[in-house]
């Protein structure tokens, strides 16, 4: 064979191979591909019709050989081959953490999640999601929550076109096979985003259902997501959320669906089946999930608080050791719901009020629509204020000198001087503040007497940068605008 | 004798006596006053220059006659009487407790607290004192918290005229005895107040000082405060706040001036030396007070969160079982300090978030001023948009048919339907709903199938009122304009 893959490109072999029984409830085959140097064992899977299919993600470059497993002696023991090349320019591989608080690419490069959701994109008309990755394409965002399933809630009353199991509403579905149409259908829009620079913050269950989904039960539950980490988990652009809202999955007799012990196994199942270690979390509606928990890489939070929530990101990160993605803020919109009726400025303030303490912000947006399609849910085009002014801040977050953390308190002193202020240092001589609704006419910095620095006033709203004349060192006092959403940068300047 | 005094209005009478040892420290005289019904023992004072006096409020009309008791011969056993006559227009006695959580005064007017805060306003200029006095008539404000001892601050460093004691920064002070020349302004201010309707919410300790007095002892803390409520106790528009910042008096060394117990003490003292049993409270820093002390009446707030104050109202109740008078919610200013910078926006949120749910907050502002001339401790003019607002919602409180109370959630049910917007309720038939920065463009309301309702929109920052047409009844549809800052009033209207 001459086949060739990029690093951290898709390697994919395909078998012929029996149609008895069910070949997509049973692991029939896995393969161990080796470079020499490393050999990792990955699962095949049943793509219908006969067809079997082994994926891969190569992260060297150089020769690769397989052999595959199975108990189907057509399927065991075959063996090939591929070249790993060069990585084209825009893959940077796989994300992965960085440190405790933060991401990168594997080839090294920062990732900073910038998140917006379309939860039920992939179930629109073809013509909308288009439109959706042409709207994805010009905006400033980097990953995308979105669902496996199908949703049934308020605004989202649809039919997919595809459903995950052979079936239909009005039959029934066979929940012990798999429809490899639609599993084809959500890897072409996870590849179309993998094109975007995109990663897919991948939900894997969620409670808004009138299909079933939500209930499968324990054994189809871990049936599906065999089949789906087999087949999802060489795209390098996707992270598993186990749910979302998982303390949702309630019955209308009151009963759990799964309860924490479950979500506990099922987290750990999809840690166990992916070989590559894609970011894994999930994502609550009234209380946090434990995110201390081994099998999560990050927390990923919904504000449980009407009011305040990213303001909390230095206590999240201290509370679980881990990154903080504040997948859910809230929605900009004008919905009767209070969780989809924030302002622009108020979008653009949570995301400032967390990436200045270290931690990351979602976006999401709920406008009224004619057609009823809200961004949210359908995708389609964005009309807030918000995406710009996070393009903005998206900028000066990855112009950093590195990731920001909050600024520790000063040891012995009562007060936190920065009480008032989200504060946030990258390095030790690389400052943002960021001052919220509050309106200062002015600020008394107390910093390095030892170091001459550079202050920038940045209007977080009007996304103007202005350098103040001069260099400041030790305790100086910066005149501010008075008015706000304002930021202060300051940086050495010798 | 043919004196007379209003109702609620303050009688005084005068006698020589004796100016040996130290007549301030000492409670040489005290009166039972009685009109025959009910009898009341009110503690005298010495005024200096061999003057000793009596003051009381009578709140019954008829003849009073009282009789004085004192160890020294010369003040004891003398007898008086007066006329008590009918309360002038305007004159509604002193404010008390009104069921659980809210005020009304002694003639059964409701009273509810929109106070402002100027600390050290007695101790600047005289001129300054009238411009406060004129700003404070043309305002929505009827409510002041004031420090009776000077302030040493932030831009607060001139000296006052007048000292509670005898002596003088530079040569020390003589704490066993007072200055009545300082009480007689004091009083005289009180007196201001009462004139424009202001209840003088009266800061008997402050942790600002450069003279001693929040460090005076505990035997000079008592002595000062049973010559203090001698004099005021008969001022009808006089509050009790025990102090500013109570958690807050600390010397360099980091031992605690006045402890819990302290405190407690203290503020039981006021209780009993007080016959009128004014409201009594103390404020917070950095922890609150525990309100359900049996000598508090009411809560005194201070935020203890940056971003959210107001918003806790409901649990403040619920916590404390009193009225919940958020007395600093950060001030409306400009100045460098995340306390004092919060545009007119955030104050009026504050403001609206806290009344719709049972509550009272007060103002207070802090703009940068060319001679450092900032309402929040010095008085003088306003400067800010939230006043206006204000006054606004003032009169929204008062004319609603009764004070509100935070809805309940509906027994049984996992959500609340309130959970995202301020819902007050006064009486059964009418409801306040705040948005706060939210901005829905529609709402779905589910009240009573058996009533009609009128429904009205406010813009809370325009301050409009636009009364929708129709009438509304059991689950209904409200169209709303899709900006912040707006209320839905809605009233029965059959």
């Amino acid at each position: 064979m001459n086949v060739s893959v990029e690093k951290w490109g898709l390697f994919e072999a395909e078998f012929p191979g029996p149609v008895e029984g069910n070949p997509f409830a049973e692991a029939r085959l896995s393969a161990v591909f080796s470079d020499g140097a490393a050999s990792v064992e990955v699962p095949g899977f049943y793509d219908g019709a006969g067809s079997y299919r082994i994926r891969f993600m190569p992260d060297r470059r150089g020769e690769w050989r397989f052999a595959t497993k199975s108990g189907d002696a057509s399927l065991d023991g075959i063996e090939g081959a591929f070249s790993c090349i060069e990585n084209k320019a825009g893959n940077h591989g796989p994300v992965g953490l960085r440190e405790e608080f933060h991401f990168r690419y594997a080839d090294g490069k920062p990732y900073f999640p910038f998140g917006t959701t379309c939860y039920a994109w992939i179930h629109q008309s073809r013509e909308l999601q288009e439109l959706t990755l042409r709207t994805l394409a010009a905006s400033p965002f980097n990953k995308l929550r979105m669902c496996v399933f199908p949703k049934h809630y308020d605004y989202n009353h649809n039919e997919p076109e595809l459903y995950p199991f052979p079936g239909s509403p009005e039959a029934g579905f066979d929940v012990t096979r798999f429809n490899p149409a639609f599993f084809r259908h959500l890897e072409r829009r996870i590849l179309d985003l993998q094109g975007l620079g995109v990663e897919c913050d991948l939900i894997l269950f969620h409670p808004y259902d009138r299909w079933g989904f939500s209930d499968l039960g324990p054994e189809a539950d871990e049936r599906y997501l065999r089949y789906l980490v087999s087949r999802l988990s060489a795209f390098r652009n996707v992270w598993w959320s186990m749910a979302n809202e998982y303390d949702l999955f309630i019955r209308e007799d009151g009963s759990v669906k799964k309860d924490a012990d479950e979500w506990d196994r099922l987290g750990r199942l999809v840690q166990e089946q992916d070989p590559y270690g894609h970011p894994r979390s999930i994502h609550n509606c009234l209380k946090l999930y434990d995110h201390s928990k081994s099998w999560v890489t990050h927390s990923s939070i919904q504000r449980i608080d009407h009011y305040k929530t990213a303001e909390n990101t230095a206590e999240w990160r201290d509370l679980y050791g881990k990154p903080v993605v504040i997948d859910e803020c809230a929605y900009e919109g004008n919905i009767n719901h209070g969780w989809g009726n924030i302002p622009g400025q108020e979008m653009t303030r949570r995301f400032w009020e967390g990436c200045a303490r270290g931690g990351y912000v979602g976006h999401g947006e709920t406008y009224v629509h004619p057609r009823d399609i809200l961004w949210w849910s359908h995708g389609g085009e964005l009309h807030g204020s918000s995406p710009a002014r996070i393009a903005f801040l998206r900028g000066i977050v990855e112009s950093a000198p590195g990731p920001l953390e909050p600024v520790p308190k000063p040891a012995g002193s009562l007060f936190n001087p920065n009480w008032d202020v989200a504060a946030g240092r990258a390095g030790e001589d690389y400052y943002l503040f960021y001052f919220g609704f509050c309106q200062p006419s002015f600020r008394v910095f107390d910093l390095d007497p030892g170091k001459a620095y550079r202050v920038e006033i940045i209007d977080t709203w009007e996304m103007t940068i202005r350098e103040l004349e001069g260099r400041f060192l030790g305790k100086f006092r910066v005149e501010m605008p008075g008015k706000p959403y304002i930021a202060v940068r300051i940086a050495r300047a010798d």
